[in-house]
């Protein structure tokens, strides 16, 4: 980090794949605010969900539940701002950009929460398919949305989670264009990674999933689909946030999509044999 | 299921191995209270620990800082008496015999807890490792405790659980002599089964666990142990009692060591490639 980033100017990185964790979340800190795929190779990234003690039972339940798109990494005890995924960091102003809810409304997506702080605010961080990005690729399975430098597309899709307690909404799903026949590879490889969404939810026809356009995605930005590629889908972490918006609770923050925690675990710890 | 047992009287079925887990649990709800290791064979069974709702979320929580011990298969919400993995049965009866504990301290051992339920109890139904004792018993590892026809012997150990909130504790774990040629077999073949203890905590040692004598188990029955054989141990499901029996809320009850729930589940759901 250069002593301008320090000071909040925010310059991205000229190599942001190459930052340690700790190095990415400063940035962060001091106000940059992009999508964090290809950040930090190597190690995990994360998604949010922050809600009041009153509510994190139903959040917790919900996730075991729905274990494709909440697979908890860890959870900070209510009132806590650090903990060991991001040594160090700060939960309130390590993530580029969050969303807040109030009655299940957006109403803010700022860079640093806390001016909403709370002492009974539990923090859930649940894995993320940015995790086996490097792996694809590694696989020899290029990856669009970074290619093409925007954010992954994500959709609400027709599926609904199992609901818990206060909790119901529906499931929310990444896209990744796959050549045709690298699809199976594309499976095998992610399957490894069940702490982190996993294998696809499905792959080839998005209407099934009640996906009316893939140039129009609910959260992130579409990317191009060529010719011989099949749209493959995985469970996504902004599902929870999904659920938040129906059962509008008094607050809930989440990160922004594709605008993830960036965390000291390593890809690699989610790999199963 | 004969009349006679229907009635209450309590017979020992046959061949345990080949009642249905409805049978099972329709004959464990007529009284019979004897330890379950190789009944219904090829399906799941579980461990149980149900506590007020205002501990649930500590208790869920311990378990998601602590999988190995504490692999959540199901919830049942507050109040509710049956689910999807005991179809058309009633948690309250169908448990051979449970545990009643009142301040963290055993009050009782029954065989129905009917008197007992409240409106606000949760119930957690988590995995077992007699999960995977067909698949050792296929990978040719024979089972002391079944061929000997006792309880698994489960020992407390001076490993200390991650806490959660009020909930904290050692790990307890079950032990099976394994013969030291296959202990190598009975590793691979328990990892493909993450979500019921998964490979063992630890092989050959039990002082390094904190274990003073094999021969007297905190719960269960001891086991014999060959010359040749290594005792293998594995993370056990009795772990979110003995935080419990720390933790002392007002009321918590669980399934009687080695008497368990059996569910609808076939063991093969757990099975991971």
């Amino acid at each position: 980090m250069d002593t301008q980033q320090a000071a909040g100017t925010s310059v991205l990185p000229a190599d942001p794949g190459a930052l340690t964790p700790a190095e990415a979340r400063a940035a962060f800190r001091s106000g940059l605010a992009v999508p964090t795929a290809g950040w930090s190779r190597g190690f995990a990234q994360a998604n949010l969900i922050i809600v009041p003690r009153d509510l994190a039972f139903d959040v917790l339940l919900f996730a075991q539940r729905n274990p494709k798109p909440c697979p908890v990494l860890g959870v900070l005890d209510a009132g806590e701002t650090s903990g060991p995924l991001l040594a160090g960091g700060d939960i309130r102003t390590d993530v580029p950009r969050y969303t807040v809810y109030r009655d299940g409304q957006k109403v803010d997506e700022p860079t640093d929460i806390r001016q909403y702080w709370r002492d009974d605010l539990v923090t859930f961080i649940v894995g993320c398919s940015f995790t086996f990005e490097s792996a694809l690729r590694e696989g020899g399975i290029s990856i669009a949305h970074i290619d093409q430098n925007v954010n992954v597309p994500m959709y609400r899709t027709e599926v609904r989670c199992e609901p818990a307690g206060s909790m119901a909404g529906p499931l929310v799903v990444s896209m990744r264009p796959v050549p045709a026949s690298q699809v199976a590879d594309a499976v095998r490889i992610t399957s490894r990674y069940p702490a982190v969404h996993g294998a696809p939810v499905h792959v080839g026809n998005p209407h099934e999933l009640g996906i009316a356009d893939l140039a129009r995605p609910d959260f992130g930005d579409p990317v191009d689909m060529p010719e011989g590629h099949v749209p493959v889908f995985w469970a996504c972490g902004v599902t929870p946030q999904a659920a938040v918006m129906e059962s509008r609770p008094a607050l809930a923050i989440g990160h922004a999509p594709g605008h993830m925690l960036i965390t000291d675990a390593r890809d690699s710890q989610y790999l199963v044999p």
